[in-house]
């Protein structure tokens, strides 16, 4: 029989709370019946009634650990950690911490959970500060894009620690050898990038990773690399924007086909079409963001996931611990930063 | 009768030199007949060649200048300055700088022609770096975005500086009076954002300018702003990963589209709303920044434009011509430091 994964569920984060996570806990406990065990926190005579509705009980595959608080969305960091002790997600965090479960998955807060993660967990050994890592679609496949805003100003130290462990998540979650790594960039041409970008790509030069050098930001969604490294601020901008011209795009399409009677029927005829491209894209099937450099598996899932995208951050915080992310992350810093001695 | 703007025009620059910079000045004379003359600047045997296959001759309203050199798309932008004394493009600079233009236009190499245009005609009193802001598409509208990556580090004044030119390049070109205008951060808490980013929000919130605050990325096309203000190496990077979602968006439907025939069909029949979406943000309708800061109307045309994008920046050269926009942002800036100083 195959190792059994506990995942600890923020039960009451995000914008729907139990109403989401509790029918994506059973959906996922149905598909993983050997492997999975689930740790609901939160409220619980709340969680029993979220169960009832689904005529489940808690048992040994889907347990209840109560916790008395909650973290607002827009609490401030600082707060959570002071105020909110016996909150679902710094519950559900140090659940992890004690060795309870091999993973977390939250749709709360994302700066109050990096922060409690990482007052809870600590940091791997060699890590300055944890990087908030997701997927985006690009042509025919995805690519891994870090950090995505919990770090504003980052020298190229952090840029290169973001390098290596965007690396080995790749290389673990999506079997994949030697991941290419990029550094988005304002330009391909060596003279291009910050100071911070320009230090980052010589150290990354000297690295064992597979570093393609600088990308631009049309060629990210060309696919040219799999793992693409940049600071916080630049990753939520590029992020953002991205969502930004997808939603103006899809705006105007319903307009022009809302026109009139003709491009309505039109709009009919093309709708197969216009679901499969939408399924394509489909945000929910890249939910969950990994918080990397922590010790221990945390999933940021998006504030108003429904049920099938916390599904899919669940998917991936248990191939995460099945990895054992932290610890590659934590092996390869070590090589990493021996080869980088060696060569300087 | 009304004054008369002359343009002059770098007829070799960009991917297709004359072929597509002749085509469009003729087009725009055509519009243009009562107030403005264009100056081919160029290698005039293949210019006068070039015009033959239009039945045309240099007349008054079309004059050629000749020039010897030509500044390569990928040639350094020192060398530019340096060996292309007698290029197409730095005669049409100089053509502005000794008062026979109004107004310049280059499809050429960015960072030559921001190189030989700081060169030849300076900044302004009081401008450190000058800018590029280009308008993008937004609901209901558009969005002047600067700077787009001529300035990788920038300070705090430099934000607020380019924050002014974008005000009054808005105010004058589109007859808008006090644009809104906002700094693009990674979130839009007022504890969002880097330093500079920060420093520049208290400069325009002391200013007259009509500041919005933050703005993520993905609200700019929102239309919440009509002024949005970036370091150029964030402003490269928004622009082109919306280049890169746009283009991966437009791959998928055309790969939806073309799966079988009943799709087929249905792109036959899609095809009217489709145009019509393409049309609503067709880049070449965009096309024509403004390198903004100098004593000097300079126009960059994307080095692929073909003539109707050509023309699009012609025109753009042509209002900011009209409404002499380095003057009003030399006023403005004056008034702004004497406001920043009273308060300070």
């Amino acid at each position: 029989m195959s190792k059994r994964f506990t995942i600890s569920l923020d039960a009451m984060g995000g914008d729907h709370g139990p109403r989401v996570v509790v029918p994506a806990a059973l959906n996922v406990l149905e598909r993983h019946r050997d492997n999975v065990e689930l740790v609901l926190v939160g409220d619980e005579s709340v969680l029993r009634e979220e169960l009832r509705k689904h005529n489940r009980e808690p048992d040994e595959y889907l347990r209840l650990r109560h916790a008395s608080q909650q973290v607002g969305m827009d609490e401030p960091p600082s707060q959570a950690l002071r105020l909110k002790k016996d909150s679902s997600m710094r519950v559900a965090i140090e659940l992890v911490k004690d060795g309870t479960a091999d993973a977390c998955v939250s749709s709360g807060n994302t700066g109050a959970l990096m922060a409690t993660a990482r007052y809870v967990l600590k940091t791997l050994p060699g890590i300055d500060r944890p990087a908030i890592c997701t997927s985006i679609p690009c042509l025919d496949g995805t690519v891994r894009m870090l950090d995505l805003g919990a770090n504003v100003d980052c020298s190229a130290e952090h840029l290169f620690q973001f390098a290596v462990m965007g690396s080995v998540l790749t290389e673990a979650v999506d079997n994949l050898a030697n991941p290419r790594v990029g550094l988005l960039n304002n330009g391909e041409e060596e003279i291009k990038g910050n100071d911070q970008v320009k230090r980052a790509a010589q150290l990354l030069q000297q690295s064992d990773l597979n570093y393609q050098g600088y990308v631009e930001g049309d060629r990210v969604y060309h696919g040219v690399v799999d793992v693409l490294v940049c600071d916080g601020f630049v990753g939520n901008v590029a992020m953002k924007t991205s969502e930004g011209v997808a939603w103006l795009i899809n705006h105007y399409m319903r307009t022009e086909f809302r026109r009139n009677a003709l491009t309505k029927l039109a709009g009919l005829v093309a709708l197969p079409v216009l679901n499969a491209l939408r399924r394509r894209l489909d945000p929910r099937s890249y939910n969950g963001a990994s918080l990397l450099g922590l010790r221990g598996v945390v999933l940021k899932s998006h504030g108003s996931a429904d049920t099938y995208a916390f599904e899919h951050a669940l998917e991936v915080g248990i191939i995460e611990a099945e990895k054992a992310v932290p610890t590659l992350i934590d092996q390869r810093l070590g090589e990493a930063f021996s080869i980088g001695r060696q060569e300087s």
